[in-house]
């Protein structure tokens, strides 16, 4: 708990996690910066209803050619981009070790991070940060913090990371249960589900940030089977809302991660779109899994909400059915179990063009949180590196579609509309199978907990266009 | 043809392709530097057994601190590589595009490219090259080059491409028939194997080259289905023999590239050793296709043997069964079922510990044919844009096993043991399911024609270290 005395964590007087005094190794504690109380002189991040309070201060990438000399790494902070090239040339980050990496070179996080994440860069960072934007920061600090500011909607929003490869896991049990009823009926979930987070490696080059508009993909549909197939524009256009983390510090190529060690390696997360083309894969995906399927697009929302700011958010990981195996020991350890969850709520929406056009707001499809996910983030990781298999600072990996127990929980159109079969009906009196050209998805998500200000991840956008 | 009289080509006196008066706007075509007279003087090239005649050159980044400052791209004649950077510097490259952009920061052959490749760098280099390197070159020439050569036993050869993403094709039918029957004795080939070039995403980061040893990794193995599954090294370790290829120029996210224009995207080939924890496979690869068992590494060789190179190697795309159907028109044009395949034979050798002990040569395993592959490179590249997907440049692709219709063309030990159940016999008296620690496996590929000089794609060779 560092120094923060319990009474101004919890509302409730008690320590909401029971985490102190506990010695964890691997994940980040609850300290000062998550005071609930804490205050910004960036009034917009005082805002209840701001995702990015000082609390959080995820790290993004934007340019702004007026502040900055092109794009920079920076912190968000209510409705502000705090960039970091400029607080480095002012000095407001002397003898920190980010002052010898950061300059107008590093574009992306992962130059900023090169595999020194934790041991160098970025320790004492979010502390610094906090110091320097609270509301009682020591003046010149503000001062010259206000020169590094920059609306964020007067800004360009980039890629937080250069993604060397993108991995995309199957880890809610939930969607892989119902997607597998659809297809097997007899064998919903393979033998394999409850001993290994089922992932495959995506397509990095297509992924887009949120904001970037999705054409409609072709591709081969054999939805008749007494017919060849035929190459057309897809027809049942779906969104799985997932969650991404990002590598921060990488392993070496034959050196595997032990499963305490998986928090150290992750730097932060975001929302994923896994963008999916439902009669594609359904042809395509045998034997070898989805490819054109997914590949055709992935959206990230642009902001890296850290594992540090998450540190309030920490949840069990899943409480397994009692007749279910426990994972195996490469997999397990104490804390992982006790901690290695995560509560952050994922939200779905859509707007046709008709709902556009008649001022109708975005309509919630669905609510999930990805403390149902059967496998932690944690495991995630040390599983794809349990072969040797190295990752890479900036490479992103995803939840895959996170789906909860209730119907409003289906984190997919696929799910949601049982393949179909129970269109989805929208405020506008339109229905939907699945997307049609002309609709937005838009998707959010936040973690809430009592004694704790709330905290965003943002929003993950994204429209079809019609195929060519 | 070019200028090179017919007579000159083809020893028979025939075009052997019948490339005469042929306007095929975006193959390569045979002309004057595929003659098979010409020599260079650099002498190791005229040696005819070498993979690396003057008709060849292909592309490496090679390093000596002795020659260049570091890292260059470099082109291999013989056993010499001829270093770009050096070569610009001496005022080789005057007033050829390739000036502008060569330089200390050239490392891989993307920089070279960056998307410009075949409108402005590449044009003409190929016949620059040959110019300057020939037995007759200007001596002015000669003597300059003679300057930029240095022995490529004395280079440290690195990742000729900085690589993207890698994507894993599946296009042998032989292949895919017989694992298949294997698994699914009564539906071996899936019912979209003849209509889909079947891919999948592979890892990127763990592509090595050449000469890298390669761990034994470990994994979940339910050999014993009576049981739970065990995280143990890898029991059926195996190689894949491939054709890779890189993408040279790339296609903008939504924009497929047709059919006619998909070699103008190819710069040329590697070979590809896609190691496979067969073991590992088996349990994990339902529903979503492999990722552990072949991302712990794959090995590509370090020589790019050019699209322009290889055009006296061009053959008809795979002759289907009468019952078969046709591509679907995406996948389909005169050009590419006239000269889409690729004539190049790939050799799989072993050596084990006891082997190299005894000095016994490495024994061959199988050698098998790239023109057996049912889908052209074309084809799959195509295919993989086919939904808007972005190639970028350095992406690598990979054919999938190579096999034939022949037991000696089986391309990897699951194919040619048959899951095990028939060992191959090694010259040691060794015998081998899969492989053991301590092999290493040798991959060769040329290319041979009568009336043209035998060129090569060098070796791409790796010996398992033990588990950890």
């Amino acid at each position: 708990m560092g120094t923060l005395p319990t009474g101004r964590v919890s509302a409730s007087g008690r320590n909401p996690l029971g985490l102190q005094g506990c010695k964890i190794k691997t994940m980040y504690e609850i300290n000062e910066t998550h005071d609930p109380n804490l205050k910004s002189w960036v009034e917009s991040a005082n805002d209840p209803n701001t995702d990015f309070p000082i609390q959080n201060l995820p790290f993004c990438v934007v340019e702004d050619e007026s502040a900055y000399s092109g794009w920079t790494v920076a912190i968000i902070i209510g409705d502000q981009a705090f960039g970091f090239e400029r607080a480095n040339d002012v000095g407001l980050f002397q003898q920190m070790e980010i002052e010898s990496v950061i300059g107008p070179d590093v574009t992306d996080i992962s130059q900023l991070l090169d595999n020194r994440y934790g041991s160098l860069v970025m320790s004492g960072l979010r502390k610094r940060l906090v110091d320097i934007l609270k509301v009682d920061a020591d003046e010149e600090d503000k001062k010259l913090a206000e020169q590094c500011l920059r609306p964020v909607g007067e800004c360009n929003v980039g890629y937080s990371f250069s993604i060397g490869d993108y991995t995309d896991f199957y880890c809610s049990i939930y969607h892989a249960t119902n997607v597998g009823s659809m297809f097997r009926p007899d064998n919903p979930l393979m033998p394999n589900y409850k001993y290994i987070p089922i992932g495959y490696h995506g397509r990095a080059s297509s992924i887009v940030v949120s904001g970037t508009d999705i054409k409609r993909p072709k591709g081969q549909n054999r939805s008749d089977a007494e017919k060849p197939p035929v190459f057309i524009p897809c027809k049942n256009l779906d969104y799985e809302m997932e969650l991404g983390f990002f590598v921060g510090k990488g392993n070496e190529l034959g050196q595997p991660i032990p499963i305490g060690d998986a928090e150290d390696h992750i730097f932060g997360v975001c929302l994923v779109n896994d963008w999916s083309a439902r009669d594609i894969q359904a042809w395509e995906y045998q034997p070898l899994g989805p490819f054109l399927s997914k590949s055709f697009a992935t959206t990230i929302s642009p902001y890296v909400v850290t594992m540090e700011a998450l540190a309030p958010f920490r949840t069990r990981a899943f409480e397994r059915d009692p007749g279910d195996p426990q994972p195996l020991d490469y997999l397990s350890d104490e804390n992982n179990c006790k901690f290695g969850g995560l509560d952050i709520n994922l939200e779905v929406y859509i707007q046709t063009e008709r709902m556009r056009q008649e001022n109708i707001d975005p309509f919630m499809i669905s609510r999930s949180n990805t403390k149902d996910l059967y496998w932690t983030i944690g495991q995630m990781l040390t599983h794809h590196a349990s072969n040797g298999c190295n990752l890479q600072t900036g490479d992103l990996m995803a939840s895959g579609t996170v789906s909860g127990k209730e119907k409003s929980e289906r984190g997919c159109l696929l799910e949601m509309t049982w393949r179909g079969t129970e269109p989805l009906e929208l405020p506008s009196g339109e229905k939907r199978r699945f997307l049609e050209d002309g609709d937005e998805v838009i998707m959010k998500g936040f973690c809430e907990r009592e004694g704790f200000r709330r905290i965003g991840l943002g929003e993950c956008r994204g429209r079809i266009l019609p195929a060519d």
